[in-house]
C-alpha cells in the first residue's frame, strides 16, 4: 500500500478501495503517513469528490481511530442530534433534557466556538461550576440517572478526526462534503447513539451558504448513518438571520432556560420541537411528527424538560441557581441599549454581522487558544416582522467596557434593516 | 500573507499574486511553511494550472532561492540544453563539447536517473575518474578552458526545487505543467545560460506520453523562458523507440564516443546535429539551421568536437584512455546474444520495454539510493527499418551474471516487433 499511489488514484478521479482508505486512516492516525500526504489528499478529495460507499469507509475508519462508546443493552432508545453550526443556535441546550424527559437516552459530546460560530461547550462553561470534561464512565452515568449528558470530545474519541480536521483547517481542505461529512460523524457515531438527527443550516451566516450545498451535506449525512446502520434523519433550517434573540454565551443560557420555561422566541421554540420531534419519531417514542410535537410542547409547558436541565447541570457540579437566577450568569460591565433612529419595519437582521460584532464584541475565538467573554453578545434582537418606533430598541450590546460597546453601534445599526411604512 | 488563503485561492482558480508567489516559495524554503501546505498548494495547482505569469514568477522564485552563476562579461555566448529524458538518450554528451568546438561556452547541470530514465551523471560517473561534484568555481574555470562542463547539482542551486521535487514525488502531484516547468527551468536558469534548448520527449516511455501534453510542456517551457529575459527554443522528439543502439551508461558512453567520432546511428547523429543547431543559431554562431547542421556535422566528422569531450573527461579528473579503447570503460561479465526466432522486418522496438529489461539487468534506480551497475544495459540493438534473419543477433544483453542475462531473453525478443516479408 503505496501512499502516493492511493493519491494518485483519487486525483485521477477513482475510487478507493476499503483497504486503501482504511490504510491510509490507520497510517495517518498512527503517524507513519505525514500530514503531507493526508494534506494531498484532502485537496485530491476536495476535488473528486467521494462516493457514498467511500464516505461510509472513511467515517468508519476515523471513527473506529479511537474508543467506541457504547450503550448495547440499554433499556431507553439513545438519540443524538447535531448542528452544522448557526449565530444564535443554543439548540442543543433545550433539545437534550426535552428528548430526555420524552424517554430517550441522550449523549451529547459537544465542540466549542470558533469564528463567528458559537459552541454549546463554551455556552455550558458559563454556568458556574459546570465541569464538561467529564470521563466516558461518569458520561455513561449521568445519562443513566439524568437521561442526558452534555460533555466535550475526548482525545480518545475519534483522534484521527481531530487530527485531520487541525490540518484541513490550515490546508484549504475544510469546504469537502465527503469531508465535512466524516468529520461529524465519526464523532457521533463513535458516541454510540442509535438515532441521529442533523440541523443542517444554510444562509449566509452558515457553513453551506446555499440550499443545494446544504441539500448535499443533509444527503451525505443520511446516507452514511444508514450505511453505518443508524437511524438518521436531517432538516435543513435557516441561517441568514440569527436564531433568538440572544447570541453569546451566557446569554444564549438565559434564553434556553426561559424556552425550557414554556417561554423564549417562537423561532428556537419551534425548532427545538421540530429536531426532538424527529429524534423520538425515529427512536421510537413517538409513532409520527404530530404527536410528537405536541407531547413534546407540553413537557416544555410543563416544567419536565427545564427539571432535567436542572438534574443535568447539577449532575456537572453547575450552579443551579442560574435557573432561576439568571443574573448569576456571567454579567457584562458594560451594556448599551441600540436605538433605532427611525421608525420602521424590520425585513432583515444579518446573522453575518450580527455574529461578527458579537465576535469582537469578546464572546468567541478567532483562534482556537483565545480566551472568551462568557459574558459578551447581543440580547433583546429585533425579529424580522416586528415594527419599530424611531428611538425604541433593536438590541442591547454587552462586552466588558464601554468603549467597546460604543464601537459597535454602527455595525449593530447596519445590520437591521429597516423598511418605513409607506402612506 | 496566510498561507491556507493562498491555497483556497488557487483552490478556487484565482492567480496568485507575485507577492503570494514568492512568500510562498520563500516560506517553504525557510521552513517556515510547512511541507503539507505546499502538498496541498502543489494538489490545488495540479487541478487549477497557472497561468504564464504565474509560472514564471514562481520559476523566478524557485530560482532565486539558492546561487546564480553568472557570466556576464564572458566573451563567448552561453547556451544549454535539457532533455525531459528518454531512453537510451545520451545526447548532452555528445551537444556539450559540440556546442563548445562550435564557439559556445556550455555550462551543464545535470541530474541522475531514476526509473526507466537514465541521467547524464550516472554515464560520466561509469568514465573512470571523472568527478561530477565540483565547485562552481571549478565548473566555471573548465568552461573558460575547454567550453564546456558537466556537473551535478549542487545544494546552493534552487534548493526550493529540490525541497519541492521530493515532496512532489510522494504527494501524486508531479504531472503538473507549470510545476514540471517552474522544476526545470529554475535550476537551468539558476545556471545562468543566455540560451536555452528543450527537447521535449513525446511517447509510451517518455514523461509526457501525448504530443498535446508534449506541446504543452514545450510552449510553457519557451514562454517561461522569454518572460525570464532567455532565448529559448524546445523541439518535440519521439520516445516511442530507444534512441541509439546502446541504453546503459558505460554502454551509451561508448555510442557517445562513437558519435563524436563522426560515426554513431543515424538517430542518434542527426538529433544531436538538430538540437545543437538550435543552440549555435539561437546564440548567434550560425546564421541559420541549415548552415548550423553542415558546420557541426564538419566538426564531428574532423575530429574537433572529440576533442573538446576529451578535454572535457580530463578537466574533470577522469582516464581519457576510454576514449581510444572503451574495453577500458566498466564491462559486464555476462553478455549474451538475443537472436531472431524468425526472419522479419524489424517494425517496432517498444522504448518503454527496453527500458525496464535495462533497469533490471542493473542500469537503473527504483529508488534514489540504489546502487547502479555502470556496465549492465543493452547494445547492438536493431532499428525500425531493419531486416532480420532468423538467429541473427536483435540485441545484446550485459550484466553482472548470466542468470539475470538469461531471465530477460524472453523480454527482449517481445520488445521487438518482427513482421515477416510476404511472398
Amino acid at each position: 500500500m503505496v501512499p502516493q499511489w492511493i493519491i494518485e488514484k483519487k486525483r485521477d478521479g477513482g475510487a478507493l478501495s476499503e483497504a486503501e482508505i482504511r490504510a491510509f486512516v490507520d497510517g495517518f492516525t498512527d503517524g507513519s503517513i505525514p500530514d503531507y500526504q493526508m494534506a494531498a489528499l484532502a485537496m485530491a478529495i476536495f476535488f473528486k469528490g467521494m462516493t457514498g460507499e467511500e464516505t461510509a469507509t472513511l467515517t468508519d475508519a476515523m471513527m473506529r481511530s479511537g474508543d467506541l462508546v457504547s450503550f448495547d443493552g440499554w433499556p431507553r432508545p439513545t438519540a443524538d442530534k447535531h448542528s452544522t453550526g448557526g449565530i444564535g443556535d443554543k439548540l442543543s441546550l433545550m433539545i437534550a433534557p426535552l428528548a430526555a424527559a420524552a424517554g430517550l437516552a441522550v449523549p451529547m459530546i459537544s465542540g466549542r466556538g470558533l469564528g463567528i460560530t458559537g459552541g454549546t461547550l463554551d455556552k455550558l462553561d458559563s454556568i458556574p461550576g459546570y465541569d464538561t470534561r467529564l470521563p466516558i464512565g461518569r458520561f455513561k452515568q449521568i445519562i443513566a440517572d439524568v437521561g442526558c449528558s452534555i460533555i466535550g470530545q475526548t482525545d480518545r474519541l475519534a483522534p484521527a478526526d481531530k487530527k485531520l480536521y487541525a490540518l484541513r483547517d490550515v490546508t484549504g481542505t475544510v469546504p469537502s462534503i465527503p469531508l465535512i461529512t466524516a468529520s461529524i460523524m465519526s464523532k457521533k457515531l463513535a458516541e454510540g447513539a442509535e438515532t441521529l438527527v442533523f440541523d443542517v443550516k444554510c444562509g449566509r451566516a452558515a457553513f453551506m451558504r446555499t440550499r443545494e450545498d446544504a441539500q448535499a451535506l443533509a444527503d451525505s449525512l443520511t446516507r452514511v448513518g444508514r450505511a453505518l446502520g443508524r437511524k438518521t434523519a436531517a432538516i435543513i433550517t435557516d441561517m441568514d438571520r440569527p436564531l433568538g434573540r440572544a447570541i453569546g454565551n451566557a446569554l444564549e443560557v438565559a434564553e434556553a432556560v426561559e424556552t425550557l420555561r414554556g417561554e423564549g422566541p417562537d423561532d428556537t421554540r419551534t425548532l427545538t420541537l421540530e429536531l426532538t420531534a424527529h429524534m423520538t419519531v425515529l427512536g421510537g417514542i413517538h409513532p409520527d411528527l404530530e404527536t410528537a410535537r405536541t407531547a413534546l410542547a407540553t413537557l416544555l409547558d410543563d416544567g419536565r424538560a427545564l427539571d432535567v436541565f436542572r438534574r443535568m447541570v447539577a449532575a456537572h457540579g453547575g450552579d443551579t441557581r442560574v435557573i432561576d437566577d439568571p443574573s448569576r450568569l456571567p454579567q457584562a460591565q458594560a451594556i448599551v441599549e441600540v436605538n433605532a433612529a427611525s421608525e420602521g419595519h424590520v425585513t432583515d437582521v444579518d446573522a453575518l454581522a450580527i455574529g461578527r460584532i458579537v465576535l469582537q464584541l469578546g464572546g468567541g475565538r478567532t483562534k482556537t487558544d483565545d480566551a472568551i467573554d462568557y459574558a459578551a453578545g447581543i440580547d433583546r434582537l429585533v425579529q424580522v416582522g416586528e415594527h419599530v418606533q424611531a428611538g425604541q430598541p433593536l438590541m442591547r450590546l454587552h462586552a466588558r467596557d464601554a468603549s467597546l460597546t460604543e464601537r459597535f453601534i454602527p455595525d449593530a445599526l447596519a445590520a437591521v434593516t429597516l423598511v418605513p411604512r409607506r402612506n
